[in-house]
């Protein structure tokens, strides 16, 4: 009863959509290059990634994404969302557009499911976060860890998992939550995300720009690159979701480090005059959030199920150069 | 700003609600006997404890809620809810019920906490339960074991955790969300939870009647009387939640033990008639649903904090004896 070839993508527009989309474009899904995209956002990059159906709107706006499910694509992504910062200054916002969304969504989908008879049944993939955990953590969190968010975007994200695997446990649809590490290095200009300076240590740097670090070099935190959390979401499409055994959110592969060894791995690659770019300027607000971060993960499930990440930072870097660096990208998401 | 001497209470009319109201009558709440009560619930038993403003009302009625948050109680008793089996058949009325509920309670609060410049934000007690668990397990549940629903009532009870706490770190409301065991033993009739036959085996044989029994008695489980609900509650009600560390859901104490050994208990308190009147028909659904919950715990958390179950099920029976039995309680809740 579903359009087995078509793509739905809610935040298409984003930097990491647009590395999906991409990813879609050159590699397909799972050998599959046959695929129909439908891209919903409330904007795009006037560079980016234009290879299917664009649809303007707000992800808020619960007849449209009721629209867009009648076409009962076989596979929807959804990505939309605000970033930390800005569900942290604006609660009512974070929870209706990072939460009342997925809600939204949800409801369309089982209607669909019901009206087909059951036969429509999605393969739903969700970009959950890191932020989901809270403090005190231990060495590496393991996959049985508890989720605690201490920031409503945390919050937004946990709710978001839960309904999907209860709606998944009742055959509505067929969700996967995936908990991205911090995406490193972003491309473009900074975001409202708290942890943007991570990206920006390297990036402006690299563009021959001064780049402020906010925190002491000793933080140690999970990344992984954009071209990762690309294949996070391909790999993703099409996993068989009967391994996951009714838990349905999955903390990813990623690199621990230090902003330290970041800053050695951008002397490596890019020596002395990049890293004299970064002026260590301390903000207690920013320091006091990331504190609460996690540092480290054990990953088991995930590297099971055939997620792979970067091993090295310098690696990263290497991913950011050859993917993003110099390119006019016009992403400032 | 908020009325220190008022209590609202949320699903008063159920069985853990009279409960409770009949402990803040003989007990107060940390010993203040001076409290207001007002009691919210779609219906009352006639021989129950109505001691206080009786309010009959829908909970999914978010203007009679916000009508009651308007008089600004100082504590806030969130209890209601529909049961595990209720809210399995009838998806929507689960969510509608066990979640939106709780939703629009904290859009109460936060507007009132708004409206008085911040002054007001009351303690909301909320009754979660061990549903948010899901396996596989550890021998026992340790306080940083991950929540893993498998049945829309524990997917309900954990988003209204999620929830409460969010809407707590930001001031608008001071929640702890109490994941209650299996109460045990119920008074009244059986209920629709697939948990009832805990108390069924104990409560009929007791009163003369027979008892069917679903499972295997190799079946362990997490019990807590009801006298343990309603001090579990009151505790709750005036804790120094800045000792919950930002983690407020708590899993609380109870006790561990098989089916095999509520019979034993069972058998010393009334002897082989009583227990010969339990017959063991096996049923495949309620084996399916029972394998899949916690069967101990290790809630170091709540033990520092003060809270106290029982240390056996004799001890269980003996307060359902002592408290229940041969009374027209009339709950049929």
């Amino acid at each position: 009863m579903s359009n087995m070839s078509d793509i739905l993508i809610f935040g298409a527009g984003g930097m990491v959509g647009q590395k999906l989309v991409n990813r879609i474009r050159t590699d397909g899904i799972a050998g599959d290059n046959g695929h129909t995209l439908t891209l919903h956002d409330i904007a795009f990059p006037a560079s980016g990634q234009n290879i299917g159906r664009q649809v303007v709107g707000d992800i808020t706006d619960a007849g449209q994404i009721r629209s867009l499910v009648a076409e009962r694509p076989a596979i929807i992504f959804n990505l939309a969302s605000i970033v930390s910062g800005e569900a942290e200054e604006n609660f009512p916002k974070g929870w209706d557009i990072n939460m009342f969304s997925m809600w939204h969504l949800l409801q369309a989908i089982r209607d669909e499911h019901l009206a087909s008879s059951g036969s429509y049944s999605p393969r739903l993939v969700f970009t959950s976060s890191i932020a989901v955990f809270g403090g005190p953590y231990p060495d590496a969190i393991d996959d049985e860890f508890l989720a605690a968010p201490q920031t409503s975007y945390g919050a937004q994200k946990l709710t978001c998992e839960t309904l999907l695997s209860d709606f998944s446990r009742k055959g509505y649809v067929d969700g996967i939550s995936l908990r991205l590490p911090t995406i490193c290095v972003r491309p473009g200009k900074p975001n409202k995300a708290a942890s943007g300076f991570f990206s920006g240590i390297i990036r402006e740097p690299l563009n021959g720009q001064t780049a402020i670090l906010p925190v002491e070099d000793t933080v140690r935190h999970w990344h992984a690159s954009p071209r990762s959390a690309a294949g996070f979401l391909t790999h993703a499409a099409t996993l068989d979701t009967a391994l996951l055994n009714n838990r349905r959110a999955l903390n990813l592969p990623g690199l621990s480090c230090t902003v330290a060894e970041q800053i050695e791995a951008l002397r490596d690659i890019a020596g002395q005059d990049a890293v004299s770019r970064i002026a260590y300027i301390p903000n207690p607000d920013i320091q006091k959030i990331v504190a609460g971060w996690p540092r480290n993960f054990n990953p088991e499930r995930s590297l099971a199920l055939g997620f792979r990440a970067e091993n090295s930072f310098r690696e990263i870097i290497e991913t950011y150069i050859a993917e993003d660096f110099n390119k006019a990208d016009g992403i400032t998401m």
